[in-house]
């Protein structure tokens, strides 16, 4: 097979990876980074010369000699290419404009600061238990979801910007399950719920889910 | 003026679309919000009917009717809409995925843990030192741009990708504003630091220096 996902089951950037080839109905090989094991896999030699960042997740199109690091970047990579029937972004670039940062709330200034590499750190470096370091995800969360929840509050239909399927549900779902992961409460975001519970009843993100890989213990 | 950018001297997302709009050759208001007055202006009940995520920078265009947040997102668009006679991203797809991966490698995976809210609840919540707080900076940024550094090898001419300035670089440099702030060891960096030095004789980057800004103390 030509398309090859380097992952991890529960690593977010991942599993919206995995919700875009879905959705455009792309097969591709899933190759497990175990962020865990032997000290974490995604410092071995072998990665490294795939990815020099040692982070996942890491796109290869063997036929096309393409390897691409960056969730965003690979979705809209695949966006651009296998743009039909179901584009995950809009023409208009103020329409494009607005779901890029929503996907951006969730990529840069969410999920960063609550993912494994950043909650270690601060565990061994500064003896957290993993308590705090539980809460340090869940406050960035949780303030970040509140603005997303305002944003919605004008422009989202079905879901997050109308009744198509964007970029921008295809980054919130990850977050949102990271979100539950972490004990957020979620009562005080009820567009980001039902969006949420819109999207999970499509296969291409039920396919993805964290605990439908083959990775996942 | 019908273009305003509200941003702070100091923050690096801000300093980016700075770049972006002289680059483009672009008029702007710019609308100084105060991080560390009155407990942070970005939490005033004004700004927050701008931007509810409270953060900088956002975008206005008056006569357009538009509010855009999130630096990428404001940069792409600014693209979009002036991309003549020099755009920052080329048209072919690998050849974007490649640069947006490398702004994204900043903006996701730097700046985010290096931020001014970020090492103040450090501070605040786990009593950390400044001493303490700014090495945390210091180690995150260490190590992204190390993998940046490896990326280049492979890709960069006069700067990051070829010859002509892109959203690569328009991200590079204010990341490096910041890795000297931290007082990050630059020397296993050299083509970040010959491509951030040729950045800055280009009167574009100059002007958006966070020094030249009326807001700098």
């Amino acid at each position: 097979m030509s398309l090859k996902l380097y992952g991890y089951w529960r690593s977010s950037a991942s599993y919206r990876v995995r919700i875009a080839l879905n959705l455009k109905g792309l097969e591709y090989e899933y190759i497990a980074i175990d962020l865990k094991k032997d000290g974490g896999q995604q410092h071995s030699a072998q990665y490294d010369a795939v990815n020099p960042a040692h982070l996942v997740p890491t796109f290869v199109d063997d036929d096309e000699d393409i390897i691409l690091n960056q969730s965003l970047s690979i979705i809209e990579y695949l966006d651009e290419r296998y743009r039909e029937p179901y584009p995950l972004l809009p023409a208009h670039s103020v329409e494009k404009a607005r779901i890029r940062a929503l996907a951006q709330d969730i990529a840069c200034d969410i999920q960063p600061l609550a993912n494994l590499r950043v909650l270690t750190a601060l565990q061994q470096q500064y003896e957290l238990s993993a308590e705090h370091s539980n809460q340090w995800a869940s406050h960035w969360i949780t303030k970040g979801l509140s603005g997303i929840e305002r944003r919605l509050q004008t422009q989202a239909g079905r879901y997050c910007f109308g009744f198509d399927v964007t970029l921008a549900d295809v980054c919130l779902v990850p977050q949102v399950y990271a979100a539950k992961r972490f004990n957020v409460d979620m009562t005080p975001f009820p567009l980001i719920s039902r969006i949420y519970h819109q999207c999970q009843t499509l296969q291409a993100f039920q396919k993805a889910q964290p605990e439908e890989q083959a990775d996942c213990p």
